[in-house]
Order: C-alpha cells, then sequence, then structure tokens
C-alpha cells in the first residue's frame, strides 16, 4: 500500500539530526544518564502520542537514537502521515538505556515539533473537506528545518509551495510596488526565467488579476480577499491558471475560502504558529 | 542604560543566519528579484509590527540582511526584550533593493520566532507579577536553535535552565526507573560530576521531596502538582533548595502555582509551541 | 544598462572560492612566494585573455584575490557574460605580490573553467542565430559546482533547465521503463507533486509523443530524433506546450536541429566537456 | 596483480560525493522518482561505456549509490586504470530503483569527468610511447576536484606534479619578473624551505637553464621551447636533474617533444580541457 | 565493574579523529604505503607503552584506524584510566597492513597526548594521596580538543572545573578589576544567571574571601596563596563553600595545598603542559 | 627586515581560531563578562611574557579578539620569532572590555601552546649553535593544529620535515618489516612517486645506510645512533644525501648529534611535549 506520504532522502535529514544531537549533548554528554545508570543497563521503551494527531518525524527521531548509538533499535509503529489515538505508540526503541535516554529530547523535538505541523495541516485539510481545495504551506519556514517541515506538511495531506527563491517566482506586493505594475513584472520575468519554471502573482483587486491573466502566469495569488471576491475572482480565471487563496486564513474561516472554487489555500501558520503535538517516551527497565 | 537583555555573541548567531539564507537562496539565488528589479535600485523600508508583543532576534535579523549585501544599512529601532505596539516600527533598512527583498524572508522567519517566543514569555511574566516566581523555558526547543531560544526567552523577561545534557544535572522520573529511588540517585551523581555542575530532581509527591532533600541536591522540581501539594511541598523546602514546578502549566494555571511560593516555574511551550509575533516589511521606492 | 546576465549571491559563490584556496594553500601556504618576495612588495596585474571568448566568472575570480588579502583591489574591466578578444583584459588587480600570486591560479581555474562554458554556450547560440530556440543546458554538471556552471550557461546566452532533482520533473527513458508507459507516468506524477513544479517528459517517437499531449505535461523532451522527426513533432505540438531536443546535438547539426522549430535544445556538453577559454595573468612589478 | 592505479582513501572522496548528492537532492529530494516508483520497486543496472577510454572514479561512483541507500550493492567491473571498449559495462548495480536512479546522475558525473581526463591522459601515454617521457597533470585542476583529477591522471597512466602551493617549490615567469634573475631567486628559496621539498624553475632558454643548473635546482620546467631547443636544453642538462617540458602541447606536437629526451612532459588540458567519457546507466526492471 | 572513567559519546569524538585524519592524508593519502605494500597484504599490531602511565584516548585511537577502513579490528585491553607498566600493550589491530599504518601516526598523536595528560593528573591525584582535596583542571586547554583533554583529566582521577565560558561564572582578578568589588561583582551576576549556574569568585585576602562569603557564593577560587594563608582560609569557610586553590602549583608544592584542607586544587599544567605519554605501534607481519 | 618567520595564511588560521571560540562560548557565551561589565566599557591590556621564551602565534592570537568583536584593535608588539624578556609585552589591546575578556583565554592558550614550541626549537637551536645542524619537527603534532604547530617550530628557528603522509615518502621500521628490505623498498617507491616528492629513509645501522645510498634516496634518516656511529655514518654518506638525526634527542645530547656532522636533527618533543611559555593579560579599565 502506499503510504501517506514518501520519507524524505537520509542524506537530507541526517546532518539536522546529528548537529541537534550534539547541541544537546555540548561538551561533556549526558553527564546525568552516565552518573546514573551502569554501561551495559538496557532497556525497552515506547514513544507514545499523549493526544490524538497526525505524525510526522519518525524517521528522523529514529534516527536520533541511532546516531547516539548504532546498537539501539528502533521500530517505526505509526509511519508519516498516519494518524494517532491519544496512548497509542508510534516508535519502539530497545538498546543500552544510556543511549536511549541520551537521545530522547532531541527525538522527541523532532517528531513533537513535525507532528505538530503534520497535525495543524491535517485540520485543515479535514475543516475543507468537500471542496477540492488543497492546503499549501508557505515559505514562512523555521530557520533550516524547511525540507523536514515541508515534508511534515506532506504528512498531513497538505501540498508545498517553493521551497526557495531559486525554485519558482513568485511576484509579491513589495515586488510590485517596486517594479511598477503587475504587466511590465511579468514580463521581465518572463523573459529572464527558464523554461521549468513557473510564475505567480499576488494580486490584490480584479483589475490586477485581469492584468496577470493577460499577460500570462501560471498561477495567481489571490490575497486577502473576501469569500466574495474570491468567488468572482475564480469565475474571473475560469480555470485557465491556479488559482491560490492566502491572507490570515483560520480553521474558521477556511471552509468559505474553499467554497469559493479556489484550487489551493496557504496557510504559514501550519508551519510557523502549529503548536507541538504532545508526545513521550515511556520506559521499561529490563 | 541597562538593556532588558544582552546580546548573544554575533559568532554564534552568524552561522545560523548565514545557512537559512543559503537554504533559501537555493541554488540560483532569488529570482524573482533579479529578474524584476535593476541592480542599482535602492530602497528603504522598515520592519512593522503588525500585532503588540515583546520583541527578539533583532540582532539575527539585521545580519540577514547585511549577509546577503554589506552596503545594506540597518537600523534597530527596538532592541530584543522591548515590546511593540501594532503598527511601531523594530527595524529601519535601506540598500539595494535586491539584496533587503532577497533577505526579508529570513529576517522575518527569525525575527517572528524569536519574537513570538518573548512575548509568550512576557505573558507568562505578566501573570505571575505579584509572585516572586520567575519563569524558566526547558530542553524542548527547535532542533539547531537553542541558543537563541533561550536569549528570546530571557529577552520576554525569564530565565534559562540547562542548555543541554552537560551542563547540569536533572535526574528525571525515567532516571529513577532505571536507577532506583531518589536517595540511591542522587548519591551516584554526586560522587561523579564536577563541583561547579548543579543537581537537581524531579519529585512527585512529598516522600520523594523529603528524600531528596536529605540526600542534598541544589533544586528540586515539583512534577505535576496541585497548588495545594505544591504550598506543602514549598513548607518542606524552606528556602533551603530551589523549588522549581512543572506539568502542563497554562497562563490561566500559572498564577495559582506561583501563589503557591515556588522559585521558578518552567514552561516548555513558551518555545516550542508559542505562535510567532507578527511582523512584516513595508517597502517604500526610491 | 542591463548586463548580459545577472551576478550571483555572493553567499553561494564565496564557500567554493574559499575551498578552493584552502586546496591550493595546503598545510604550509605558497612556500615559493614567500620565499621569493619580501612582505611588503607590491604589484600589478591584469588577467588577459589569450583567445577570443566569453567571459563567465569575474566574481569568483575576483573573490580569490580578495579572500587571500582583502587588501588586493580588483576591477573588473569584463563582466560575465561580455566577450573578449585576444589580448584583452578582463580583471585588474592591485596590491600585495604575495597575496596576488598566491590567488591567481584558483582565480584563473575559476575564470577559465566558467568563460569556457560561456564560450561553448555562446557559440550554439550564435550557431541557432536565425531561429528562435534557445540553448539549455542540463545536470550533467560538474560536482559541487553546478551553481557557478548554471551562471556560465546564462552568461553564454543560454538557458537553464532543472537545477536538481527536487525543481521539475522530468520522466526519462529509465522512469518509463520501470514504470510503465508515458500516460500511467504523468497521471502519477501529476497527483503528487505541487503546483509550482513543471512536469516534462522524453518521448521517443510521435506515438509516445501523443500519449504525453494528452496526459498532459509542460514540456517534452524529444529525444534523438531527426530533424524531420522533430519538425513533425513540433508540428503535433503545435505550441501547445514547450518543445526541446536533446541528444548528441554539435555545433554542426544544431542549426538543423533548430530549423525544425523546436523551443529549446538542450545540450550538456557545453558544461562537462566545454574545454577551457585560455587566460593568464600578466604582472608587472611595481 | 598490482592495479593500474591505487584506489584513493575513502575518507577524501566521500566528502566530494556526499556533497554533490545534497547538491542535486536539493530541498526536496528526487521528485521525479518518488512520484512514480514504489519504496519496494528494485532494479539492476549497468553503467556502461558508450566509447571506448580508459576509466577512472568508479570508487566515487559506487559511493554515490551506496550513499544514497547503504542496501544498493555495487560490483565494479573495471577498476580505475583498465580501458573498456565501446558497450562495455564498468559498474554492476542492484537494489532499490528510487535509489538506484536519484544516485545515477551524480555517479555518472563523477565516473564521466574523471574517465575523460584518464583517457585525455592515456592518449598522451600512448603517443609518446617509444620515449621514455612521462605524463605530466598541473594545478589547473577544477576547483574542489583536485585529489580525484590527479588520481585520474595516474589512472591514466600519468604522473601528478604539486599537489598545492606548499608541496613543492615552482619559481615561474612571473616570480622571476618580480624577485629578480634565476640565480638570485634559487638562493632564496633554498634557504627558506625544508629539506623534503623539492625545487623547480622554469627557464625559457639557455642562459637561463645554465643559471639553474649552478644554481642548484632538483627540476628544471622547460617553457615553450622548440624541439631544436628542448634538445640543447637535454643534452646541457646532461641528467643531471629533471627535465620538464611544458606549453601548449597537443597530441599532434607531444612526439616531438618526447623525442627531444625530456623526462616529463606536463599539459595542464588533460585535466581542465578534457572531454568527458561517455557512460551511461542502463537499467533493467525486476 | 565500574570502569574508573566514562567513555565519552562517540559523536562528539568522530568529527575530531575524522578531520585529524584528513589531515594527515593530505591531498593525496599516504603514498609510502600505497607504493610499498599491496592492497591486500595485512598485518596485526599491537600498540604498546614505552613507559608507564594512566592511559587516555583509546576510543579516539581505535576510531582513527576503523576510519581509514572499516575492516581493520581492534581489541582494546586497557581502556582509559587504567594504569600500564612499560611495555604492555593498550590496543591489538588486525587488518589491512596500508589501513593500519595509514592511521598508526594519527592515533598515536591522540593517544600519546591524552595519556600524558591523564598521567600528569593521576601524579598529582598520588601526590595528595591522603588529603581529601581533588585535583581539577581549568579552561587551559588545547584549541578545539577541550571535550577530549578534559575527559583524558577524568581518566587521571582529576575532576573538570568549567566546560567553557557558559556553564559557571567565575569572578577573576581581571573582572573584579574592572566591575568594583568582590560585593558588587556577585549582587551583579547573581541577578542574570539562571538557578542552574554555579558562581565563584577569585579571592586574593581574606578580606576578599570575608566579602565573598557574605555576598554568598558557590566556591572561592584561593589564588596564590600560601599553605598558612590557604589554612586560614579554610578556617573561614567553614566548609560553608567549595575551597578551591590553584596558582603556580606543582607536584613538589600540592602536598602542602591538600594539607591546608581544601576541597579542590586547579592547576592548568596537567593539560596544557603534559608531555606525552610514549607509546608506540609494534607490526608483525602476517 | 626580513622577519624571523613568514605569517601563515589568515585563511588556514581563521577557521581554527573561530572553532576555538565557538568551544570555549558554547551555547550561551561569556556569561561572567556579560553579567559584570557594562556593554559600552572599554579596556586596554596587554599581553605580557611572565618568563623569558620565543614567540609564536601572535596572529592567531590577535584574531580571536577581532574574531569576537571586529572593533577591538590589536597592535602587535612582538612578531613571530622574536624573543621576549620576562615582564615584556607581546600584544596591545584596546576595545571593548566584554569583548576582550571574552576573547582572552583563546587567544592566550593559542599564543602560549605555540610560544611553548617556538621556545623549545629556540634552546634546541641554540644548544647546536656552532655546528651546522638544523632543528626540525615530526609529524608527531596536536590533531587539526598542524599548520600552526609547524609555522612555531619556524619561529623557533627550526625546519619542518613532512606537513603529511602524501607530500614526502618515509621509509620507516615498520613499513621494512613488512615491505622486505631497504633496496626492495625504495625501488618500488621510485616507480610509484612523481618527480616533485622527496625519499627518504630510515636506517638503522651502516649495513642499511649502504643500501640505501646505492639504491637512491634523497635522504637518511640515521634513527637512535650513538654519537660514534652517526659520526661513520655522515662519513659514508659523504655529502651526498641529507643526512638526518632521530630518536630520543634531549637538550642535553643534542650537540653530540650536531658535532658528529648531521645535517638535520629531528626532535618530536618540541610540539608534543613543550611545555607553554607562559604569557598573561593585564587589564587597565579606562
Amino acid at each position: 500500500m502506499k503510504p501517506p506520504v514518501e520519507p524524505l532522502p537520509t542524506l537530507l535529514v541526517e546532518p539536522i539530526v546529528r548537529s541537534a544531537l550534539l547541541e544537546d549533548l555540548g561538551r561533556a554528554g549526558d553527564i546525568t544518564t552516565t552518573a546514573l545508570l551502569p554501561a551495559d543497563m538496557r532497556c525497552t521503551g515506547a514513544v507514545v502520542a499523549r493526544e490524538p494527531g497526525t505524525i510526522a518525524g519518525t524517521e528522523a527521531a529514529a534516527l536520533a537514537f541511532r546516531l547516539v548509538d548504532p546498537s539501539v533499535r528502533v521500530a517505526i509503529g505509526r509511519t508519516d502521515g498516519f494518524t494517532v489515538a491519544a496512548g497509542e505508540p508510534v516508535l519502539h526503541v530497545e538498546g543500552p538505556a544510556r543511549a536511549v535516554l541520551a537521545a530522547e529530547r532531541v527525538a522527541l523535538n523532532l517528531l513533537c515539533h513535525l507532528s505538530g505541523i503534520a497535525s495543524a495541516t491535517a485540520n485543515l485539510v479535514r475543516a475543507v473537506g468537500p471542496y477540492p481545495a488543497r492546503i499549501a504551506c508557505t515559505r514562512k519556514t523555521t530557520p533550516n528545518l524547511r525540507a523536514l517541515e515541508k515534508h511534515a506538511v506532506r504528512a498531513g495531506g497538505g501540498v508545498n509551495h517553493r521551497f526557495g527563491l531559486d525554485d519558482g517566482v513568485l511576484i509579491k506586493d513589495n515586488h510590485l510596488a517596486l517594479a511598477g505594475g503587475v504587466r511590465e513584472a511579468i514580463a521581465r520575468v518572463r523573459g529572464a526565467v527558464g523554461h521549468m519554471v513557473k510564475v505567480e502573482v499576488e494580486v490584490e483587486d480584479l483589475a490586477q488579476l485581469s492584468a496577470a491573466l493577460e499577460a500570462g502566469v501560471d498561477a495567481v495569488l489571490l490575497d486577502n480577499m473576501t469569500p466574495a471576491m474570491l468567488r468572482e475572482a475564480v469565475q474571473a480565471i475560469g480555470g485557465r491558471v491556479i488559482a491560490e487563496a492566502s491572507g490570515r486564513i483560520t480553521v474558521d474561516t477556511i471552509q468559505a475560502v474553499a467554497a469559493a472554487g479556489v484550487d489551493l489555500i496557504s496557510v504559514g501558520w501550519i508551519i510557523h504558529s502549529a503548536p507541538i503535538l504532545d508526545l513521550g517516551l515511556d520506559i521499561d527497565a529490563h
């Protein structure tokens, strides 16, 4: 069966997990565990959801345990993209007790943060349920965690917008203020970017939208429009280009936005302001 | 006048900002801005608060602009730890328009995230206002951002707990489960760690507390206790060691915790689940 | 006046130049120059073209001199994208003689390699002169130099294809062999990638082309087709999607390919097999 | 049997391959393959020569596959330094299809580039066949690939000149222009460098050669001399020091140079301007 | 049985060993061994103490062999903290002869340096034998080796002082000169640092000591005091805080310092000026 | 005037100093100084020798101050290679007091360590005064500090042996044990290494020496020979190749070794076991 989300390449994830472990181990390692527990004590444990939600970051969390000690065995019970109930185990670990406890915090910091993003995304996906609109994230991400956070959005059923300044053109209000109008901006961009690059322009009213459609873009970002305006915009677009809505959309307002017929709703806060999903490590001594 | 919080060394902050910029610039840089704006166009702009809060991350944000182009001039209007009203400017920038726009997102991602933490902390500091209790963070931080996030807690008026596994001993429930009782655990640790290392133990009831006080620790973490239990615990401690409360404390329950007389209240979510403080860049063309 | 090509962000270029310098300086630095020349000797010099061509890499070369010693002054006489005649100076340097000579080889290695790519590209651009086809590069690049080499292609008047595996979908013969036919492959991809990602498929005959057009793609890669087949293909496409030709195209055959009416001709060897453009450093003592 | 060339330490090669993979995987990995192929699909494939030549870079190419997924099995059929005919397989791979295709381009980029250098070198080695002269490379290498490229020259039967500015003294024309004459330059260097460092000086005529021989060097670089001049120079040297010829030597002129009796002929273009050796990956589905 | 010292996390040690190997391998690897020995030659060897002492660094040394070639098998005969007699083996290695010899120097450089520190520490520990004083190191460490050197001090039976500027407060003479007196300095610090941070102040006479005890600190550093002064100071302290002596203490004077009753004697030279412990690799051919 | 030793390129030194500062600053920076001193307090100070010796590492020490705060001004009073008397200042610093104190320890750790090496070297240079023998170091260096330590040897008047395994051939006893005799070993090496690489062989008696001279080497390492044997060896060599003595040579025995007429005496302990030269920072408040 196809999993809800494809895993990220380990090559991308490992450097982040490794440096997070080094950040926590500091210059002397886990002085509490080393002082308390004999080197040959083993333990089993389970990372358990303390609340219901959607999981992301299991590979990163598993890597945290294994990087501290390759002899720790980790079994992933719920892979990324699956939902859990409160009390359900997500990962099982077995290995040297010192290593398990030394890696615990980094593993959980990654798993809780990414599962928080997946859960916030999944909430919005559910909220727009009957409508075809997809939920997208933005470049409002935590510094140096973008690949993982965008993956968490996919785990929650969302889709990704641009990954950086270099893989798509998005002409926004500040650009328009400096570059002249929509038409002029699109013309300049068209002559400059490669054939594999899509171009999207942010518009705030129907005049701008009309200019954008005439100038030729791949997508329009309908920013801060009311549902009524969105509906008009969608009609004007007529399926010719992708219609994306954005601008302070909440779980309460999102259904109205989706009902307006847009293809995509982008929401920064599913990454930048999602509370963590609470998970904890339950340990059993051997 | 002493600022609300001391700045972090630039040597610590720069690598994070630099790699965040590289993450965003990717392999081709800001293709939108480069296509749209002439290289010699300059602009001024202001990073403005869209809602009231407490600021943190101004040095990191300023560095983002300067690293993209050292000729961008940044003036910090509100240094870290100061509060702002909605609409107030925090940073002023002036320089090549391409550089200002290329750095915008990374600068804001840092500033909004860290100001969100500072604001969440400041809210709790205000909530415990009349009581001597201080607000502390935990090791539940975003991977590879711990130094900045702990700084943001200080900017919000809080204090920092351990920075890693290596700079203090904290014996928690999982340790106790594996190491035997409180007394045994403290004895083992005392013989193993250096004289500059403080030792704290998590206790869940008065019997454990009493064992900890007899065994000799520098601080006790009173975990998941009711205000009534906390009050008893504080009385038992009698000022001999630091009394820290923790465990799912919210802005609604914190005053009752503080009223119990603890010295410190540690709250993980001021870092891991704080929503961003909304700030944006307003640009003027030259 | 708009330059022929926009510069890359220094943040992307500097780490490459810095590590190239460290590779050359080794563990003891430039022992020849240090032994021979007094520390306070200064010199001027010019990087001069030994043959005609198109220049790329001037910023990287200038950075090589400045990173060895920030007091070296470098003036770029021909910025990237301009052509030079044999004997024409491209850069002027002035500064401590030791630093100028220590940086010489790295500066030239970058400049000659990138100018070689720009010149090879420019040759093809000229060869297709009367036709609208643009010259594109591929992912056949030198490891860890992709950003610079793609910039050199732009300097030569070409355009860039994908920068990596992550910023566009290109379904090639090996993919089709494993994934089933064109239709099935496109359908799977369409459901999986974000709205800012373009999809291109490689086709080898008109049946595959027809399947691709029906399934819906943004571009088709017409691989190893004769000019006659290309002409048929272009007609079948009818301007609906981008038509890209590829497959062992040389400077001798490219005009026939362009004459077939394709939008784009991608040629790996302008990067992977371009001979350097010969440039050298002429020094004057002070 | 002794292989034609000794392998490089994996510790030197791995960082280059790893960063080349990260350059290609970007922030989202191989989106084409992930979308198209199920995670559990396996494949076998062969990297096959499309033209005859000398192989180099097999260890690096094998590493590319294994770093993407350690479960990919790679068998090297032709180790570095062996020649192949068109159609001959060089590497066999077997493993998860996604991993094999994700690593393909980086593996080929390394293998084709390095085999191109080995083949260009081998051509010259063959060209000077009857003469004792050896073919040497220079410091005109691709930034950050010097160790691999110098290894490729050895694979082609050539020898290496200096690896950097620090492991040998080479006094060139620019040095002489600034430092005074040959005699003065050699004297200064002799007093400054350690006993394990060889000293070579570039000379352009017999007067300079005579000065160099009197001053005492380990090798002389006879730059841009005609075969007749070279013959005279070799006679003057009389076997006392190493005689190296250089300066715009091509496959057509090299035999005459070798016939003049020099010990060594250094040629920059076997690295900097060698076209790739064309190899491709042929895949079979399971 | 509990080992004399707990091992450091491999995650902390590996980057240091890896870069030390790269420093030694340079750009061409071990040219001597590669030229001399066939790739399939194996050998066994033992790292043997040439003089008696206390061992530290065995994990790092073992890692050096394994990082060069994972097929080298290393058995640690004496783990860190154990003493050896002259002639006793510490490590046994078995594997490809090239790898064993290529790693030899880095392995020994680490092992000899760290064992030198452990041995110097153990000498002082023995010297203060009958007294309760412990031997502590300082921040006078070799750049970028602090974690390993502090571990070596523990291996020798010593304890560690601060690991950096951030994990404890130590107010020294230069601070007092700039900050005003002892009382003022302690007051400022007390209001600024977290509850897990200990505060120590350096005092030079009994008046400063008395001020420090009144102001409240966790430890006092009695700097450059005679044994008689130390005795008085210890009496004044009366066990309330940790009493640490420092200042040009040698193996000849340390017993008198310990006899004065201090808790701790800190000695920088056990790290910064300890001669190596001489160990060598004895090889047997297969 | 020519300085006693040429400076290392800043590009090589800076990464070491930077990571040493980060090692000391940890995750929170200098908490003592930040708490005690106002941000705008400035100070002047001098790094002063506490004992006589030869200085090395001034550039690294100066860089430590400047990297913490570019506004710190550092004047180097005694550059590397000069001798100082006790009490003499070496560096003068002026700048923000916080930065000066935060950088102090790293600056001194570098300067004291490297000056210790320079001083130990200079002692031996003086000891062999009337003889032509030069003092050389070995590859017994501190991991990751080799370039700086070898520079310190030069500052003390010594010369450098190989910088790594790749820039010279040194056939030692372990190699000979595995590779067969001296003659066989030299023959194999001669056929394998480039023309810029010198070859040295370790010999333990006159028979081995004779074999080495016949086989042809650039230098011989006369290991663990008595002065009488050395004298015989030097006579046998007759100035044809470099004669290097090594093996447990001390300041007391070195003059006898030099008197035997060797060209070079290599001594590992001038790097690996040199005690630091004591220097300290004297601060004046503004």
